[in-house]
C-alpha cells in the first residue's frame, strides 16, 4: 500500500527550530513527497541537504506556496503575518511557530498531547504554542484530567537557544571568556532589537522578550494566556517569571500547581504521569535522578521531577519539567500537528 | 575618646566565605583589637594578610578561644559542632555561619534587618543564617511590617560560590571547554560529598544539598524552617525549589508572595522596599533595569525588581531578589550581627 505523500514547505529553514524540523521530518520518516525550503531573499540560492538529497533555498513569496500542503513556518512573527494567509489562500495548512497567530481565536493552538481535538477547527493555519508553554501543558494535562487544575504558578530557567543561533554564539564567545569577565560584550541578549544588553555567562536575565504594560514580559504573558487557551481554562490562575540562563538547550520550570481533589499524594502524581504520552519521569532522590537540561538535549519527551507534596497545603505540588525548547518546545511539536492531522484524516 | 576594640576570631579563613570575612572586617574598620585566625590542622602555619599586617593561622584546638571576644565560624557544620560550644564556654560570642545551630531553639538567628532583637537572647552562639534566606527575609521584611503576610513561594537560581572555591574552579573548568562537552568532569556539584556529580556549565541542577525524606532538598528545607524561626512566623506556609545555575556569585531568586491586606498596589510595595534598610530596589522595565547577579557580585545590598502584581489574585505578588550569596548571605550578615551586638551594648 502506498503511503499519501504531501508537498511541505520550510519557512525559515537555515534557523535553530527550522533546522530541528528538517532534522525531525528526516527522523521520523514523515511522508514527505516534495521538499520546498524557503527562506528571505538574503538566504535563497544557498543549499541544504535532506536525505541526503541537496534542496536549494527559494525565497518566500506567496506564489511559492502554490501546490504545498503543508507549510511549517519559523522564520519569525513578520514573515508569518505576511505569508501565512497568503499560504493558507493557497490551500496550504500552516502550522505556524511564531507567536503571529497563536492568540487569534480563529486559529487553534495545539499540543497534541493536550488538545488535539482543536486542530480540526482550523481555518488554514494552526498555531504551535510557545516553547516555555508547551513542555509546562504536555506535563500539567495529564494531572488535570486526573485531578483538576486550580491554580499554577511557574518560574523558568530557559536556555538561550529559545533566541537563536546567534544567542548560542554569543553564549559561547562569553563563556570561553571567563577569567575576561571584563572582555566580555553583549548583542544579543536578553532581546536582539530591545535597547540594551547584558552578559549571559555567569548570570542569568529575568527578561525574555519585551515587557508588557502590566509589569510582566511577552514570554510571561505567552506562559499565561496560551495555557490558558490550550487547556480551555479561561478562569485558571496562571502567573509565570521567566527567566533565561546560560544553557545552550532545554528549558527548566520550577511549578507549582494546586489540584482540586483533595488527599492525592505525590506517588499518584508519579503514577499518573508514568503512563501519559511524550512524559518521562526521572525522580528518584535516592539515587539524585532528577532532569536536568544538559541531558535532554536532543531528547523527544518532556521529563518530569522532584515531584513532591507541599508542606503547607494538601492539594498543592511541586514540579521540575525539562525538555528540549527547540524539539518538543518547537519544532517536533509543529511535526506532530502534522503527524496528527494526517492520522486523523485532515488533510 | 578611644573606640573599645574586640579579639576576632575568624575560623576558616581560607575558605570562600572567611576570605569575604577578613575583607569585610578591613572594609568596614571593624574594632578588631587582636585578629586570630583558626583553621583545620592542614592549613595551620598558612600566613594571610589582614590590614596590611600577615597573620599566621593556627589549629583551631578548644584552648585557642581564649580570650576570644568575637568567634565567626565558617568552616563547616562539624567544625562548629565541634568547636563553637567551646569557644562559647570560653566567654567568646559565636556567630556561626554553618548551618549547625541554626535550628536550635537556643540559639537566636538573626538578619539585623530583620529581627535584631533575638540577639540578646543568645547563650554564647548566634546563628547566621543560610544565604538564600537572608536575602530573601530582608527583602520580605519590610512588606510583612507594611501589609502582612500569608504565602511565600519561591524558586532560587543559586550560583556555585555557595559550594566553596573549588566549585567555582569546576565552573570555569567546564566553561572553557565549552565546545567539547565530552572532556567536562564534574566532582564537585551538586554536592561535595554526595554520590553523584553533574557538570554545571551549560547545565541547571535542581539539587542544592542533599535530600531529605520528604522530597525536599535540606536547602529547601533551610528556606522553609529559618524563614520561619527568623519572621517569628511558625504558621507561615513557605515552599522552596533550590536550584544551582552556572554563575559564579551571587544568588536570584523568584519569589510569589500573598500579602494579607488587599488593595495594595505594586508601587505600593516598591516604596516599602525603597526606603528599607539595606535593600535597593532596581525596578524599571521601560529602561531593562532589573537586578542580576553578575551586577551584584561585590555588593552589600539586596537587591528588588520585577515587582508585579499577580494577575488573578489581588493580594499576590512577584518580585525577583538577587544578592552576592558570600557578603549579605553569609560573611557580611555575619559582622553585622557583630556591629549590631556592639551598637546594642551587648558586648
Amino acid at each position: 500500500m502506498m503511503t499519501k505523500e504531501y508537498t511541505v514547505a520550510v519557512v525559515g529553514a537555515t534557523g535553530a527550530v527550522g533546522t530541528k524540523m528538517m532534522e525531525q521530518l528526516a527522523k521520523r520518516n514523515f511522508p514527505v513527497g516534495k521538499l520546498k525550503l524557503l527562506a528571505s531573499k538574503r538566504s535563497a540560492g544557498k543549499e541544504l541537504t535532506f536525505n541526503g538529497q541537496t534542496y536549494t533555498i527559494e525565497e518566500a513569496t506567496p506564489e511559492a506556496f502554490e501546490g504545498v500542503d503543508i507549510a511549517l513556518f519559523s522564520a519569525g512573527g513578520a514573515v508569518s503575518k505576511a505569508l501565512a494567509p497568503a499560504a493558507a489562500e493557497r490551500g496550504a495548512v500552516v502550522i505556524d511557530n511564531t507567536s503571529a497567530f497563536r492568540m487569534d481565536p480563529e486559529v487553534p493552538l495545539v499540543v497534541p498531547e493536550v488538545n488535539p481535538q482543536d486542530i480540526a477547527e482550523h481555518k488554514g493555519i494552526i498555531a504551535n504554542p510557545n516553547c516555555s508553554t508547551i513542555q509546562m501543558v504536555a506535563a500539567l494535562e495529564p494531572i488535570r484530567q486526573a485531578y483538576g487544575l486550580k491554580n499554577l504558578i511557574v518560574s523558568t530557567y530557559q536556555a538561550v537557544s529559545g533566541s537563536g543561533i546567534s544567542a548560542i554564539e554569543e553564549l559561547k564567545e562569553q563563556s570561553l571568556k571567563f577569567d575576561h569577565p571584563k572582555d566580555v560584550e553583549a548583542h544579543i541578549l536578553p532581546v536582539k532589537g530591545d535597547k540594551k544588553h547584558y552578559p549571559i555567562a555567569r548570570n542569568v536575565i529575568p527578561q525574555i522578550d519585551v515587557f508588557t504594560e502590566n509589569g510582566f514580559t511577552y514570554e510571561e504573558m505567552k506562559m499565561i494566556n496560551e495555557t490558558k487557551k490550550i487547556m480551555h481554562a479561561q478562569d485558571l490562575p496562571v502567573a509565570a517569571t521567566c527567566v533565561r540562563v546560560p544553557v545552550v538547550a532545554g528549558h527548566s520550570e520550577s511549578v507549582y500547581i494546586e489540584i482540586e481533589q483533595s488527599g492525592v499524594t505525590a506517588e499518584d502524581i508519579k503514577n499518573v504521569l508514568q503512563g501519559a504520552p511524550g512524559i518521562i519521569v526521572q525522580d528518584d532522590i535516592t539515587a539524585q535522578v532528577y532532569p536536568m537540561p544538559i541531558f535532554t538535549e536532543g531528547e523527544d519527551e518532556v521529563f518530569v521531577g522532584r515531584i513532591r507534596k507541599d508542606l503547607a497545603k494538601d492539594n498543592a505540588f511541586h514540579l521540575w519539567v525539562v525538555s528540549d525548547n527547540l524539539l518538543k518546545g518547537a519544532a517536533l511539536n509543529s511535526i506532530q500537528i502534522a503527524e496528527k492531522m494526517i492520522e486523523d484524516g485532515l488533510i
